[in-house]
């Protein structure tokens, strides 16, 4: 192995780990090693391509069950590894991977906070590597580019955070945020964001669109902590297999214009490849069929001047640039690749 | 005709009037008389059931061009006249349906004010009734029964004011909301929101899940008019044919318990046949699955007493409970009539 | 007890048992009085609407578990039950409600044969109850109203042979089928034909629109039995939530009209409540918008007297005229009561 | 230019058009030039990802109106034109760009056949071009390359018959069906085949599954020509945005066997690009999830040799291997160009 940077993909039978699989695939500078379900999973020994027919011909590899010998070697085997796995088991498989001299990508929620207190509460674990939580570095990848590009552990964050704080973040960095009203986000997701299981909330007659987890969802204290004040977020599940719209309405500092707004979302994000901005939203606003299948997230705004309100909104693929779009983002800056796929807007 | 009381729906070829007919065929106290669409519509002459295939057997009857001859009988030929029109042709039609004698169910926007000024900046149109939108009476069936008992001329509320006032307006009229922060409603709507008519915001494949009239849509007048105080109002367009859900974050008034937001929504609609209450939202939320073909507005809620801010949820059949499901309990208010079909659950 | 059928859901928790429920909550000659699950089920002593939402306050009964001491009183206690349970377990509970007294509708496969042959082969167990498959009356309702009226076991049939059937047996009947051409059955049907359960296949993610059980599926030798000749049949699963649509191509016999084909039709349905035709499909063809949430099935057909065939259509709702409608209109015809709900169309 | 192909899309605000423009744009040797529709569009001079949001930053050039002006010149400054026009308007702009030098693929069905009398009976107009249609090269890759590789005009074929002929060809060339059953075709087709425009026919709420066009197809001569025989072919809409699914009925010819179908299958398509094959579908079944957003088009089959039937079934995406894509496969073909993009299974 010369030039390409060869990948593992640890939990690769669910939705977010066979769209890693597809994204490395292709990637020009990306090799697709191995790719792994726990050595307990009915899935080990299936052909990846047999569980997502969409792959058929195209992703035809087994799929390895990560036995302790397994386990053993994957960091010496791969020069980086994406986790698509359970919150805890990342915790648990992390340091062995950095151990072996792997770059790790943990799409899990396992090292997205710095304070392990969160772990017990919102995750219903003890987290055992308070020292990792303080090395991980948080994927947001236009936020955090600096830091990923030496980070050895990147915590690739969740759906609905990149959605919030995508929107969110360059009004509260640019201080155009009232100080002590809440922003309050709405979002909807499709049913994949619910993972690929049987159950009975994912069933086809069951979805049509509910808030769930009110005033108490995980992703709260996520938004908040990267934020850095605190919001309400309310989760909604609706009749679509893929995407996630964030509404999000803010008060804005006393005095605040639109022509402020503007300025702060084209500073943050004139120029990068994934970020695509509704100046206004006058005409289109963003929506899920404009990013379903892509790597972007469409940002929009509209302000109020005469109330002092703006409301927000971000639209994304949650498999893509809510999960595997934007792990492969941070892997690109972290070994300085070219900028795929988000230059060509290919995303199968 | 001795005990029914003969009705009328003008509209009836779109997807509020064909459900008000079928309502009304159903009804054991009234009776079904002619339908109407305007004289220059080309459904005129065509059978209700062939442009509404799931009434094929059940709603034969032809549809009549409202002639300047049937419009010179329909107010005496009918009792009630219901009003499933453009808002400006409701604002028309209206005062020649009265002068005839006849009670007039308006379920378009065209008295849903007191205020004139409205019309021309929110509605396109002078309005040229001002007198009339004095007299008329705001259909909010749990709000309003007194005055609606003796109403000739009834606004039904749109759809989206339906769900947000009935979610909004037990805390607001105890007292309980915060007096300054605007209460932040989001809703997402099925498609028949916008009515039986070829368009491209319709076309099956340009619909997925988007906000539209950003901070300047028409039910946020109404819905302020109603509630006594300012909101912000974002509408979104969803991949379904009906219903809506709306959510509603508020901050509580100081002070404000849980037990106090429940016993406020207790209070309003312990004993109501159409409002259905999901206290704590413990267990299920108010979803679409749950309230579409059904004239129930389901409404559920959750506070988080260390913040001060309560999540509010609504959800009902935008053409039912947000139309003219709402126009039969009017009616039925009006008229001393049985609590058709609430009591029974029967929507179609 | 005097007028009333005192009737009892034995499998409630299913979605077409809450149907079952809720007619029977409805039907004014029909009194609901307990629900049961399994013994053995979790959802033993829970709300029937609590599983089933769009029910709240309007079936709030618990769910009854089937314990011996239950199962020992049931058929007593009732003067109709109706079994929406595995085929296997219908086949087993059958015997002691008849003993009982009761009348038992069963909407399984379990007493659908003649032949107890047919159940190691296509539905995987050794049938018991011989002697009671040859009692067992076919309730397809149109067709075998004279037996049903005496019979104290009526099997229900299934969605697919209910649609099938409903288009083939008129030109069958009449002899205007080539008697060596094989009939060609493709149906699609929506996801609740698989049931209430937590399943890969169920996930709202996996639901596309795809064919299964190709030239194996155990509704095939129903069909075949009842139309009295061979068949192709070929089921898909859609992504809808209930419906199904039959087409069927046929070769008819050497000489036969469009007209003769008309005629079957108009004779073997002319008067009928549920069954809609649409002769000769000029405007509008079965669909499933037209028929979900009612009792009917629509039948449409055209004849190409040029080559000699014909496609037939058919539509319904799997879980009402395909189920637990066709179950509460062989009530209907056994206890001599008036055609509810057929006749107002109403279903919900 | 030097080594790139220069392309003009000609209709290209439909669905199959911006299909055709992201495909050019992505694909590595050709150049996408400049993007027409008709000179009375309203989109002319609008941006073509304006009009398709998912495109905005990929594709965001100008639709220039094709005045006689452009029209003068699109063959010069184009060597290759791709004609997603309506049929009668391909037959007008061909003999111009033809006379250019150009290379025309054509995806309407204005060159689909050889016999000029089918245009008034099935398309409404009379081919002024009787000429051009005895050197039009029918377009489906898989069996036509010779004739595609010196073809100056090619007429690409419609969603249906791709579907339909991918299934058949390969057991009609073969010899393996009954000369005197007709293959019976039962297909169903997304909203996006019904093209981009307003209309009540794809009216979200009007969209469910029905067949339509029964017994009088204009896709049913195009499959009967190129396959050589008569069929039945029975069109439906459904309710997903994109993609087909084709299940097919055939009577084999005495002695057939499954191995001989097998064989006949994997014959035809064994090292093709974009045909998968599900080999007596024991597994997986064609569906709309696999082939949606993919050029492939997925083909499976099963044989009952006791009755000498089998079950053929065939998906693909309606707009890529049933229009741009294949289209895009043709002109690798013409050009020699690499087999971009069915390699790698890229579609968007």
């Amino acid at each position: 192995m010369s030039q390409s940077i060869r990948c593992a993909v640890i939990g690769a039978s669910g939705y977010t780990g066979v769209e890693l699989a597809a994204l490395i695939a292709r990637h020009p500078q990306l090799e697709l090693g191995k790719v792994y379900v726990s050595a307990a999973s009915v899935d080990g020994g299936k052909q990846l391509s047999h569980l997502h027919g969409r792959f058929l011909g195209l992703l035809d590899l087994p799929i390895t069950p990560l036995t302790d010998d397994e386990l053993a070697v994957v960091g010496e085997q791969h020069n980086l590894v994406f986790l698509a796995t359970e919150h805890q088991v990342s915790t648990q498989l992390a340091p062995t991977l950095l151990a072996q001299g792997a770059v790790v990508m943990d799409l899990s929620g396992g090292f997205r906070f710095v304070d392990a207190d969160i772990y017990p509460k919102y995750y219903g674990f003890e987290h055992e590597q308070p020292e990792l939580l303080k090395q991980a570095v948080y994927g947001l990848a236009e936020w955090n580019a600096e830091a990923i590009k030496t980070a050895d552990l990147v915590a690739v964050p969740g759906c609905y955070p990149t959605a919030s704080l995508s929107a969110l973040k360059p009004l509260q960095q640019a201080g155009l945020l009232d100080a002590v009203q809440y922003p309050v986000i709405n979002a909807v997701s499709g049913v994949s964001g619910a993972g690929r299981k049987a159950s009975m909330v994912n069933n086809f007659c069951e979805v049509s669109l509910h808030p769930y987890g009110v005033l108490g969802h995980r992703h709260q204290p996520e938004i908040s902590d990267q934020l850095g004040r605190e919001v309400i977020f309310t989760p909604h599940l609706g009749n679509f297999p893929r995407g996630i719209v964030a509404t999000i309405t803010v008060k804005l500092a006393q005095g605040v214009t639109a022509e402020q707004v503007s300025a702060a979302y084209h500073s943050a994000y004139d120029g990068s490849a994934c970020v695509r901005l509704y100046d206004g939203m006058g005409g289109q606003t963003p929506s899920i069929k404009n990013v379903a299948n892509t790597c972007h997230v469409d940002v929009g705004w509209k302000v109020d001047e005469t109330t002092g309100h703006a409301v927000l909104v971000a639209a994304e693929d949650n498999l893509l640039k809510g999960a595997a779009g934007q792990a492969i983002q941070c892997a690109n800056i972290r070994f300085g690749l070219a900028d795929f796929p988000f230059a060509t807007g290919a995303a199968l």
